[in-house]
């Protein structure tokens, strides 16, 4: 079985916009308000953060729940695992998740500063440079044959699709515009030379794309 | 975790039909050609049953690749299992599936009349007795923590249903009309008091019917 990297469960405004361009501690995804990408994954019964029992479990509850499935490792850029910029100032700083992170697997994270490894109960953060293509060849060998999820942000995603190794992407369109900000896309039809695509109407409002590889 | 009892890849006819009533060894839906019914999900890369590399990674895959997602036992009508009627003449037959059924876990065949449990590859069919609740005990037991998929036929969902134990079921209707056989619902309605409902037409041309329990 070949082994697929995958985005999984990215979201983005009705004009491409992922997250705002100044992100800091307190506001991790910038001037965005998060809230008004991601409110449809949290109302779900398997999102990953849930905490309360409940939620729904319809075809926004697929998407979530295939979050982890066949996955055995992810790659993320450095601005998903923190604000900080340059050699790290910090090493205190563990990623925004606190001491379960919703990963359970090795996470490659991409930097030029290099850094121990920090493992919180199942996941182990591995610190990496190089090129997208060998840093998935490593984190595809950590996944023992699974499938390796691309967690994002934009900047990260945009570089592995440039780079030709995306295999498949599931995106969440919320109907909402925010102007300015990080774009995935100016269009979905961006991807149609390399991607196919099913484009499937949530009942909760969002608009799931499904592309994969022609 | 709640353990659940879901339907997953059930397929019917845009009349309701699943199965013709007249199950041969030849034949086992009767009069009704199941590629009809099933060929949305034989297109899909992640069909348990793809033997060529290849197919569709779009809304229809979220489907087949859910079938065995967190999947710990299934139960299954003696009609899913196998031609037979009364007494077992035949202790040869194994099912449909040859040395390699698809479902990978223990197997729960409803049955009044005993049988050792046989093993093929990493599954094992048990033939049990008994009210559906109590041969629900037994499969979730079985499953370890995991949830239980109800395999069907047809006569074996509608008893679940109507006992109450049925938490999630997902019915894709395909835009056939059968006019006769073994019927799921006269109308996807029919459910709405006991169940949430998602309608998600998919490119392929059937509709995924998502139910989850209020």
């Amino acid at each position: 079985m070949a082994q697929l990297l995958r985005v999984q469960n990215f979201n983005v405004s009705s004009d491409g916009v992922a997250a705002g361009e100044d992100q800091t501690f307190e506001r991790p995804f910038g001037h965005v308000d998060p809230e008004r990408l991601f409110s449809w994954a949290g109302a779900t019964a398997s999102w990953p953060r849930r905490t309360e029992p409940g939620g729904s479990r319809g075809l926004d509850d697929y998407m979530t729940r295939d979050f982890g499935n066949n996955i055995g490792a992810e790659i993320m850029g450095r601005n998903k695992f923190g604000p900080q910029r340059g050699p790290w100032q910090d090493h205190e700083w563990q990623g925004w998740w606190g001491d379960e992170p919703p990963f359970h697997t090795p996470v490659f994270v991409l930097t030029h500063h290099e850094r121990p490894p920090i493992t919180l109960s199942d996941t182990t953060f591995h610190f990496v440079g190089g090129e997208p293509a060998s840093v998935l060849e490593r984190a595809r060998e950590a996944a023992r044959g699974k499938d390796v999820r691309l967690g994002g942000g934009v900047t990260t995603v945009r570089e592995f699709l440039d780079a030709g190794l995306v295999d498949t992407l599931h995106v969440a369109v919320s109907p909402v515009k925010l102007g300015s900000g990080l774009r995935l896309w100016d269009s979905p039809d961006d991807l149609l030379d390399r991607f196919h695509l099913d484009v499937v109407p949530s009942p909760s409002g969002v608009t799931h794309h499904l592309f994969w590889r022609r």
